[in-house]
């Protein structure tokens, strides 16, 4: 392979071929240590969640490293600030790949009983779904999971979560950071979740939200023009297709929709004014609606007897907890029934695979 | 959305903040420009396939850039090199991920007739199946494309391809950096290749050979031992969860095995050691096969009425070329008949796209 490798130093200059650095390196007591090779850097930092250690020290082989404290297990973002620009570790190929932002992540495992740790059970697949859509003008796809043993030709079918991500996530977030197939197989294996169809789509209908970076999702009329092609492509292009090509159940009561930050403010929009399709709702750490009245112009108590769930979650450290208890006194004001949840955390999958895992076991329960 | 922003501002430096960048920025006549806003650098380079200009130079605004030349319709991957720091582009969402090596890429869109751009035609399904290896002893998956308009129960099955990855390469390599579902989609739209299964498993038996980095591959004892405990476990693993899950034929006749560098070698000393699990061979610039003589312990001239195709092509730029001449001269000497092709081209998926779509249209003709 020496001719191999020869070519690759043409076209790429390879940290990994000097020693390889191992990065991050978990110790047994569970602290970490970070490790970068960055000879002519003059500063650099770790980004990571939980962490406050942030400067990194260079040794005689001009390898910056840290070590943290000891780290609950759980899944962890980070990146290294070097001389001002943020990378992702390149000693670490467990990435958060984002539209915007991709960054490393550090997984700490811990005990079999935590939702998003693997574990020796039957596993559903995930099927990604590519089509044209006409509504938004552009090729694309979603991505569907189907539970351990998944029968085409079960009767009745399958319910269906619509399950939307964040803003600058891909349409594949919930699965590859998210564990959303990983919790799915346990809650299942446990008896503690439904058998259930997920069904996980892109969640732009005007790209510009987007391009414009986080300019996009604060304009106005973009996001919420990006929210309404989004909720077009869904009910018209996405949903007919779920339901022809899987064996999906018909109706509303087999049919919840919840998302996280952007795709909460989309879940509440879309399924609050559409009753007749989603009789369960989840919203976590849920985007700002603006104009709310406006959004919502024929919510009223009669409501509750055709929301079997609605189900309202926001972090006590998120920036978006004022946002979402405002919604929720909102909500109360017009007579509708709702589960509120604060917990500890911030804006974060580490606060959103618990969500998850909490409100899967509710839905289609009746 | 102001406090959902303040609180990202906690977590990472995004330089999507300032002024979201355009990059690369692909000009009218196929010039690019890239940019970077690096202010503390002090020299950053471009590397991109098929490029020479590398040098970027910083404006007022501490952007750095490049403009190159009128580049071919194709996609190139690149990195930039901060201070001898290779990075992805920030401002780039297209990236070709890598367990080694994550860079970005830039696609110059071309015309319809290009195997890898997307067209209005039906498209098939990708699938991610998750299983426990006992063989190799880790949790992971393979992916499965399946055709457009594809039929579980129709009989006879599909034929299949078993389409391994690189050296470093993810198993969802042949799909988003590959295209091999777009180029798929294509040929059956066109009638120009069998509606077929495509098969994309990790070819890892021995995690060695990543984790010591470029080191793995060049040590014959990991190298050996990864290729066999993979085949262990897609013979005995992957093939029959393959088989039982989708509606592919069981025989020999019908099933294709190919790859590309590492999954090229992996191609050629599973299949011509197994004529009677294998009746179509393809290896795409293969690495090479060490000691072959005692890798092939039954080779002979009895195997051309078994093998039914083997397509052999390397780049005439690829370092791996003299070892590809090399081995047809010894499959020659053993009376062995082939298909050699070599073409203008480096180690890269800006061969193996084209290889892909001049190979599949060969498969399962009689």
């Amino acid at each position: 392979m020496k001719t191999l490798l020869a070519l690759f130093v043409v076209f790429y200059t390879l940290p990994s071929l000097a020693q390889r650095l191992v990065s991050p390196e978990i110790h047994h007591d569970h602290s970490v240590t970070f490790r970068l090779k960055a000879p002519n850097a003059k500063k650099v930092e770790l980004q990571c969640e939980g962490i406050k250690e942030t400067g990194m020290k260079m040794d005689r082989d001009t390898v910056w490293s840290v070590t943290t404290g000891v780290m609950q297990p759980d899944i962890y973002s980070y990146t290294f600030i070097v001389d001002g620009l943020p990378i992702i570790d390149p000693n670490n190929s467990l990435i958060k790949y984002n539209l915007l932002n991709t960054v490393s992540q550090l997984h700490i495992p811990g005990p079999n009983s935590l939702p998003w740790e693997i574990n020796d059970v039957p596993h559903g697949q995930v099927h990604t779904v590519y089509y044209k859509s006409a509504v938004i003008g552009d090729n694309r796809h979603f991505m569907v999971y189907t539970p351990p043993n998944y029968d085409p030709l079960a009767k009745p079918g399958y319910p269906v979560l619509y399950l939307l991500h964040g803003f600058s996530d891909n349409d594949d977030a919930w699965t590859s950071v998210g564990c959303a197939n990983i919790i799915l197989d346990n809650l299942i294996a446990r008896g503690q979740a439904k058998p259930m169809i997920v069904v996980m789509p892109l969640g732009y209908g005007n790209w510009k939200i987007i391009t414009n970076g986080w300019k996009g999702i604060r304009n106005p009329e973009i996001t919420l023009d990006s929210y309404n092609k989004f909720r077009e492509s869904l009910f018209t292009e996405v949903i007919p297709q779920v339901e022809k090509a899987f064996n999906a159940t018909h109706d509303a009561k087999s049919r919840a929709i919840a998302g996280l930050s952007m795709g909460g403010a989309q879940s509440l929009y879309f399924g609050l004014n559409a009753p007749d399709k989603f009789n369960w709702i989840g919203a976590f750490s849920s985007g700002e609606i603006r104009n709310i009245d406006e959004r919502f112009p024929n919510i009223n108590a009669s409501l509750n007897s055709k929301i079997k769930l609605l189900w309202i979650a926001c972090g006590q450290q998120d920036g978006l907890l004022a946002n979402n208890q405002k919604l929720v006194q909102w909500l109360k004001s017009k007579g509708i029934r709702y589960n509120w949840i604060e917990t500890p955390g911030y804006h974060s999958f580490m606060v959103w695979r618990p969500y998850l895992a909490e409100f899967l076991p509710l839905l289609f329960q009746e």
